[in-house]
């Protein structure tokens, strides 16, 4: 038998939910993974990441090998030691952040090689020193190293880059190799268009992942770009295995990722956006710095139970952040945090039940409501 | 009879412990306070520095009147409230602060105009107006309105300035009134002449308070013009009330204070320390900054039992500083103030026991030793 799994266990139109399992733990799928770029969620204790109902966590590739280095992180016992977060990690590639660095990097066949953003020094990251990597690190769910250009452009290197992500993909699935325990993920390109979208999820699923990304999106294509695609490409892949959607996104998104049949995403924005002053609710976005919060004894959220919301005023929140205190980026990356794995937590029970249409319709009703009034 | 009381529980030498109670919970001393100068222990939820063991916080009224404001922390329902810390809280006057802004204030009889170090805007501050904002914020011990000169300086301004506090001391005891359940404490000046401390202590003692701040020392006298004032100040003031020194300090300082006879201290040290990759161990200081620790898997001090201590490597301590992760100034200020507690609760026990001696002892052994050698 398997020491990993991905079991099912309710159906609402296309949105799924489920469980991943591993041996560090289980996964209930829809997920959303909070990311600790550089082996720490910024602002938070990984206890409390937990407490928000996170069930795993992304690391970056990219940033751990060049520091603190990913033979370092194994000989100190791998990143869930390092990082003190025993649950499940998923590892990207490498693969964006690189493409990321145009003026820095050269892509080859081979690989990428690329300078360091830190220190200027010379990488090479390719399908092979990718997988070495992520077993470095000691990543649950390996990602594909893969290419993924910026949208938009034009077919011809949307279908070249796609091919080119196909042949790495074999390459990743090689260099992997047989780990129990630990999952590897091939990733979907193809951009905007179906037929290379579909011909994308034929190669992946002829060499044969434990689970599959839907990628090169949210690269600046816009929601309904993006929906446009949702609506074809997870259907496109295997239907027994998750299917995860990389670096997505605002709540909305989110719901309507989910809809659509994806079944885990990640994103640095709930932590990005608690430092700078700004919370998610039910209600939309709450941007805290606004002087109308100044004299506000509310909190943030009435109904919601994470620590900000529990133990203090508007008026706090809006004053350490105009003080510029770290207490600020603590308590609102905590509720943001709060609020996302609430959200997928009342998905994973709509579509359980049968009642994700009803669930869908309420959070937009609630978002066009806006904030509460002003005292 | 009083809703606050001073009881002292055991002598070691001049060394003394035991207990203020207030209505909002027992100080134990000698007591170490943190400071939340903006309403906030930096870098700590209030729960967790309640968790290292601290009984009581410092409030800067300085920084407080100015941002947020004391009638708007009043109109929030206090301090307390506002900051989520309902145990005792002591304020300064706002007097150590305004006088530090040496360009921007102009002293009179009447008490000190100065410009906010925010925007430009013009305050006053008096003894009737500090105990004014003390009320307002709810603080538990108020401190008189005085004026502490830097040392060196003069014999003449010392005398001429203690004289000034002491007519602020009655002006402030006057405006204090009858609070009860509230304590207001006065504050000895006199530079390092044992002379002019005698008279400022009589002056107190005669207006009659409910404890007694060794003032206008840690201010560039240097440790041993300290100790040799702390080694005839203390026993000056009321033997029956508690003995306050402000703003110290590091370790040896709070231990060569402590059995000099005082009860009560505050520092911004080691939450200080902890945001800029320095660590206060049994051992002395470590630098987690230091490249020694990058490949060290063992913790800052393996006795410890804080977080920091119990679940991250000098290898991850040192990463995330560089990387210049917030966690890095969480977790140092996490253990230094859980060390501070320890260190007090060590002397508190130590006194209780009558084996103070072999404390220090230990205390200045173990620093003398130094950190752990590298691996
Ligand atoms: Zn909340
Ligand atoms: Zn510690």
């Amino acid at each position: 038998m398997s020491l990993t799994s991905f079991t099912l266990h309710g159906r609402d139109g296309a949105a799924r939910t489920g469980v991943i399992s591993t041996p560090r733990g289980e996964i209930r799928t829809p997920a959303f993974m909070p990311v600790g770029t550089a082996a720490t969620v910024k602002a938070m204790l990984p206890e409390n990441v937990r407490a928000t109902g996170a069930d795993i966590l992304l690391g970056n590739t990219y940033h751990l090998m060049l520091r603190p280095g990913a033979e370092r992180v194994a000989r100190l016992g791998g990143l869930h030691k390092f990082m003190n977060w025993e649950r499940p990690i998923l590892t990207d590639s490498g693969g964006f952040q690189v493409m990321s660095l145009s003026g820095l990097r050269k892509l080859t066949e081979e690989g990428v090689t690329f300078k360091s953003h830190i220190d200027g020094s010379k990488h090479m990251l390719s399908p092979e020193s990718s997988m070495e990597i992520q077993r470095l690190l000691g990543s649950d769910i390996v990602m594909c190293f893969d290419e993924c250009p910026a949208l938009p452009a034009d077919r011809k290197r949307i279908e070249q880059s796609m091919r080119l992500s196909m042949r790495w993909a074999q390459r990743s699935r090689d260099a992997f190799g047989d780990r129990p325990g630990h999952m590897l993920f091939g990733i979907q390109q193809g951009g905007l268009e179906e037929d290379l979208r579909g011909e994308s999820a034929e190669a992946l699923t002829s060499i044969g992942f434990d689970g599959y990304a839907v990628g090169g999106l949210a690269v600046g294509e816009g929601q309904e770009a993006m929906f446009k695609v949702l609506d074809f490409a997870p259907g496109q892949l295997p239907e027994d295995k998750p299917r995860y959607l990389m670096g997505v996104g605002k709540p909305d998104d989110i719901v309507g990722a989910v809809k659509r049949g994806i079944d885990m995403m990640d994103c640095v924005l709930p932590s990005r956006s608690g430092r700078t002053g700004q919370a998610w609710t039910r209600h939309g976005m709450v941007n805290i710095k606004n002087a109308r919060h100044q004299d506000d004894p509310r909190p943030l959220d009435e109904h919601c139970s994470c620590p900000a919301c529990r133990s203090y005023s508007r008026a706090y929140l809006h004053h350490v952040y105009r003080a510029g205190e770290m207490i600020s980026g603590m308590l609102l990356t905590w509720h943001n945090l709060h609020y996302y794995q609430e959200l997928m937590q009342g998905m994973r029970d709509a579509i359980a039940s049968g009642t994700f249409a009803a669930f869908e319709e309420q959070f937009h009703t609630q978002r066009a409501e806006g904030d509460i009034p002003p005292l």
